[in-house]
């Protein structure tokens, strides 16, 4: 068998601040023989998502931070082409967190196998994988969203917004967000099941934009971003209410640590709960999930929007867009064709 | 019968910031007749609480603004001594919310008896009023602290946390606190169940001396100041950590809104919650309480220390020292003799 090559993205150094194309490095490297156990996965897409930002810091948290001159890691969906674990076969489609890279060897441990045929196999780094299972558990599992409540979500045109919108029509909700352009807005609300939503970019005042959006108020505060429109949202809130703390994309660029939204008192006066969460945590809920969503996939009751870049090549850059809030739904990398 | 006299303290001007006594008014006049269901109450003891000062500013919260010009409410305990409400008799001792006098009028409505020869009746006003019951409903049903869990106290010789280290000790949690005086931390150790604890008017790292009274992580953040305690907790927290919002005592003098805690993003990498709380939302934990504490009293499993200023017109300078943390326990204001 000629010697296959991997063409491979690496940490070139940690972002000050903004992210950079000057952070990452090319490189290419034949690719290893596999050994007792392991499989070697020819890589078909790739995911890039906000909370990438936070592991090309040096800082511990609940992922390893990634390592300079090492290849950076991604959720991705390939296509086992040589195996030595009994659990895998040559051929299978299999989804798990491996590497920016057009091969991947794996011991197959977090390695799933994907079910082909119900849905486009990117769908599984989307909204059958990890977006549209955070989707799900926060806003029902965290969120406890009611029918008849206000939902706000911030972000909302994105990986996880443009699900949460939908499941929460689904669930009876009032559902509003925001987003960083008009188009967004528009799509937002033809595709992706919102009542209202408003462009943060240009509102004059978010907290009065998020009094226009939620009229009643808010009971479940879907929060992807952070900074000022959380500070925003908090002010909405209901007595009562739930913050499902799914991210704080505003922060990720900070070398400093910010401070947290004004008015925090109000959280006891209105018995407010704040959780935050990683959708690792609910393998219940996750599958739960995932069987109701190919099912109402297949019915058309969901839609789902990719922006896809092609290449691996093109993956930093298709991380920095998806920083600076250029995509509309989940931001894929397409590497090869299956 | 001779005609009663009521002495009363009024709000005179809303606080700019700190309370001054300025900012109160006392005022002399006849106690009128009662009319059909209600019960007139001579006060015996009155409780200051922060909470107050928040309705000292005209911004609605789960209570309404004390009113310029009228006599200010308080949790009170009296005795009955005229009734045309046939739930109370002459000589009833009572509960309940009332005014900053000597005499007051109720409907009955929120008035509850209070068993007499169990405990000191102040105790009322105290470890078997709302401070107990904000001690028990925090920990246990916000909280939700297991055996050998480490939870942290702010404020932590006043009238909740003075009786949260005792529980928390109870429950067999390592349990550590901070206050504004030597004396404090020693009583707090002695008397009020705590492992350790710092003075955060002398520590030199507020976040350094939670690591070292916490020295493994907080578990459950039982929070009644806010601004950098609460922040040093949040730095401090475990994965899975609750925090029970029942104060921002340092909030409250302030003008303008205050930022929260630096860090907020850690909420979600270590899947804290936090939730504010308020006693009365939950008067199943209240009564659940209030029984156990009342044996917990009479075995001497709970200890309990008042600061008690005496006679209603010292009650404006009571509430002031309480605001500057100058009361150890729970402060009272005596008003009359039973």
């Amino acid at each position: 068998m000629a010697t296959r090559e991997n063409t491979q993205i690496r940490l070139a150094s940690r972002p000050k601040g903004v992210v950079t194309l000057d952070n990452f490095a090319m490189a290419k490297e034949p690719v290893a023989s596999i050994t007792a156990g392991q499989v070697l996965v020819k890589n078909l897409f790739m995911s890039v998502d906000p909370y990438m930002r936070g592991r090309m810091n040096d800082v511990k948290s609940y992922v390893p931070p990634f390592q300079i001159g090492k290849v950076l890691q991604a959720g991705v969906v390939g296509e086992v082409v040589e195996s030595k674990n009994p659990k895998f076969a040559e051929g299978d489609v299999v989804s798990g967190m491996l590497g920016w890279e057009t091969y991947s060897i794996s011991d197959g441990k977090g390695l799933q196998k994907v079910i082909v045929g119900k849905a486009p196999l990117s769908y599984h780094l989307g909204i059958l994988g990890m977006p549209g299972m955070t989707a799900y558990v926060g806003l029902v599992g965290i969120g406890k969203a009611q029918p008849g409540e206000s939902v706000f979500v911030s972000a909302a045109s994105g990986a996880v917004g443009s699900i949460v919108g939908q499941l929460a029509k689904a669930l009876g909700c009032h559902v509003a967000g925001c987003a960083s352009t008009d188009e967004k807005i528009a799509l937002m609300k033809s595709e992706f099941g919102y009542d209202a939503g408003f462009n943060y970019k240009t509102s004059k005042s978010i907290p009065e934009s998020i009094k226009e959006v939620c009229p009643k108020g808010i009971d479940v505060d879907f929060e992807n971003v952070g900074g000022q429109i959380f500070e925003a949202a908090l002010w909405n809130m209901n007595n009562f209410g739930r913050i499902a703390l799914c991210g704080m994309i505003a922060n990720y660029n900070d070398e400093k640590l910010q401070p947290g939204p004004r008015g925090m008192a109000s959280i006891i006066g209105k018995r407010l709960t704040i959780r935050g969460f990683i959708v690792g945590d609910e393998p219940a809920l996750c599958r739960e999930y995932v069987e109701k969503a190919t099912r109402w996939l297949e019915s058309g009751e969901l839609k789902y929007r990719e922006t896809v870049a092609n290449g691996i090549m093109k993956a930093p850059q298709a991380f920095i867009d998806l920083l600076n809030g250029k995509n509309v739904g989940k931001q894929i990398v397409k590497i090869a064709e299956s």
